[in-house]
């Protein structure tokens, strides 16, 4: 059956981004310690059209869960660049670069309309006005038998998982302190939700990989 | 080495007890989900003087970590009962009944010089008022060649792993969102800390723990 997916790494105090993100450094002061586990990966170079990268059970899982997204959903600034002022144009081409790592359509939650944006590798953003459940249902419809996939943000993650759409959540969990940034789980607006832990691994990189399904 | 530790359950959304905490409801509202998987095991019900319960993976990790503390530091707020009206009486007897689950000596941080406290099956209460350095020094003596235990609450623990005096921290990670009460790391305090995951264990109850250590 198709799910609607999320993963993201956190780090141990719960945030996402690290304080004073800026163009430089988008995911803010010492945020780049939540994806090295990732990015050293033969998966992740792969899918960013790179070569080389170490091959174990982190990749395998990144693997896995890159082979069974058939669409994406995101948010609009997550599509652009983040938030900051380089998030002021509606047409900006977002900083994905020419082959985004995506390899498969791509919603973009936005108020302004405009075309689709095919790219190289088999990534085309398309833009969608009217709402989450809207972009859903198309990401539904392109990604066929395989899963949706939630880009970001986490406001965006939120959102669906507060409208009872999301149905598996993969926690990177990173031994680290951020001390300040921007938080995964807002507590107000996460109450109410049901979970339960599906599995938790121990990765050869020192982080926990922990999978949670929403019970509906 | 004899180590300094700190266990305890938080929530996914980085909690340790729910909103509007009351005398009858100490770990506020849902706060007791955080300890289902623990209350019900033979481990935890031996330690309170109660026969029965499950024997499982998560028993004997409970019972690994009773048997190594051979003493324990906890705050004032934490041997009477948490904050609120019934905490004013600085010779409140606290909570912990006639034969606390210690079993070793407690060192209490408070301001109000006391006697110590005998209870029943070797719960000692002993009252420190010139910080918690020297609370630390009195149980590293107690405890002899086994561990010292932070008993809390947060902000105790806060204090000593900013201090960099804790060495290990165990964190069962529990999938629930409590939408709001004491979250463990306050982001500005917990910031500078360097951690190693060292064991991430997925529990048969559903929930993760997860071992760090303190890097120094």
């Amino acid at each position: 059956m198709q799910k609607l997916t999320f993963e993201i790494s956190m780090s141990l105090d719960g945030l996402i981004a690290g304080p004073n993100p800026s163009l430089e450094n988008p995911l803010g002061e010492g945020g780049e310690q939540l994806h090295e586990w990732g990015v050293r990966l033969a998966a992740w170079r792969e899918a960013h059209g790179l070569a080389g990268g170490e091959r174990n059970a982190d990749s395998s899982l990144m693997e896995e869960s890159q082979a069974r997204a058939g669409a994406v959903v995101m948010g609009r600034k997550m599509f652009s660049g983040g938030e900051g002022p380089w998030d002021q144009d509606p047409n900006a081409d977002g900083w994905w670069g020419e082959e985004p790592p995506f390899r498969v359509p791509v919603f973009v939650l936005t108020h302004h309309e405009r075309d689709p944006v095919a790219k190289e590798g088999g990534t085309t953003f398309v833009f969608v006005t009217d709402g989450p459940e809207t972009a859903l249902q198309q990401a539904r419809e392109a990604a066929g038998d395989k899963d949706v996939a939630i880009g970001g943000g986490a406001d965006v993650a939120r959102q669906y998982l507060s409208a009872g759409l999301l149905d598996e959540l993969l926690i990177h969990l990173i031994p680290v302190f951020l001390g300040g940034g921007v938080r995964l789980f807002e507590p107000l607006e996460s109450g109410g939700v049901e979970l339960e832990q599906t599995q938790a691994i121990e990765s050869p990189s020192g982080v926990a990989h922990l999978t949670y399904r929403v019970v509906k």
